[in-house]
């Protein structure tokens, strides 16, 4: 069923057609079966796909369906086959580069965060509008001006914002006219940008009220994962 | 039409009805009409607070009225009546005590985390279980030992996990034996939790090949904001 998942038909009609809280449950199952295949495992069941993964097997083999991955009766899916099914249309057959802007403790922090790499993601720069800061070294990379982020602007595809919020619209505005298309804020300000660039919003604030409100719930909520977090 | 709202009305038929992406929405527009009501506004157009909650009129108008909630034609929303009744449907009403488990550098960019104070969160400890940092502080926090959990166990609603994946296992289960009820969790790993403690991942290296996969589209994607990013 590869054919189905051809470079011509990703870029058509199947990539448009797949909607978001699919999309956003993909790079989890390829992070399962990427680490169920690295033992040596060759097929994985459904159930124990979706149980890794903290989805339902009716949802895993519904979404695995739009990418034109069935599994087989007793057997269930192929791990190498159904990895670079995955790698392929989350667009990671070629390593994303990746910069953060702001190198305080957060952006340090996150500089550090294991698995990028792996993941098919490479930190390629980190900006900071701070004199002390340019210049100093934090694990492989030395923090740059934002004023030089036009120069890079070939080696960016993402950006992580972790600046304060004040600085968050003029850091925004310097990474869409440097042409990066994705921007993963941090900072606690929605930020406007361009239809053709994409933004989506960590708001740690809002994710423990959201725990906070079911944690008050007199009854106790079942526990739903993933999968209703995201639905 | 405040009454719908009365305590036991929210323990009751309301709370259960509302879906999770609507719950989700609900801190956005409360950190939203705050800020108007804090330049002394009294009133909102439910097409202004849509916008500056990145989401369109119509999903807010109808995330509100599933509280009770409808604009008056012409006026909107009051600011004052609208702020309080999201904050008793979230459970605000009074302080939620956080937690943060790893004092390492993820952990510790958190605890510095501007905004939670006034959103109704109370940082209350912060817990590892490296010798060297025990006893060490972190802004206004000592480290404790994680082996002292136990004894904040009636201080502690929420904990936040930044802790690496090895040690994440053993750390929910000591916020679990400890009676959390919700854990934020930043560690690259599924935790397992019972059904009445609630998780929330927040998985960054996902976030990223979900923006990389709209990056890499030929077509310029529509700019979504919170609405597409939460359906």
């Amino acid at each position: 069923m590869g054919e189905i998942l051809s470079a011509n038909r990703i870029e058509g009609a199947v990539r448009k057609d797949v909607p978001e809280r699919v999309i956003s449950r993909l790079p989890i199952y390829l992070q399962t079966v990427e680490t169920i295949a690295a033992t040596g495992q060759e097929t994985v069941s459904s159930e124990d796909l979706a149980a890794r993964s903290g989805v339902s097997p009716s949802i895993l083999r519904k979404d695995l369906s739009q990418l034109g991955r069935s599994g087989t009766r007793g057997v269930g899916y192929s791990c190498p086959e159904l990895a670079s099914t995955l790698r392929t249309f989350l667009g990671l057959d070629r390593d994303r580069s990746v910069a953060i802007i702001g190198a305080g403790r957060l952006g340090s922090a996150l500089a550090d965060y294991a698995g990028f790499r792996r993941r098919g993601l490479r930190l390629t720069a980190i900006f900071d509008i701070d004199e002390e800061k340019i210049g100093t070294t934090i694990g492989t990379l030395t923090v740059s001006s934002l004023d030089d982020l036009p120069t890079w602007s070939e080696h960016i595809d993402l950006v992580v914002m972790a600046v304060p919020a004040a600085a968050a619209p003029a850091a925004a505005r310097a990474a869409v006219d440097a042409g990066v298309r994705g921007i993963l804020n941090f900072s606690p300000t929605v930020l406007d940008a361009p239809d053709t660039v994409r933004v989506h919003q960590v708001d740690l604030a809002s994710e423990l009220q959201v725990l906070a409100y079911y944690s008050a719930l007199d009854t106790a909520p079942l526990n739903p994962g993933f999968e209703e977090h995201r639905n």
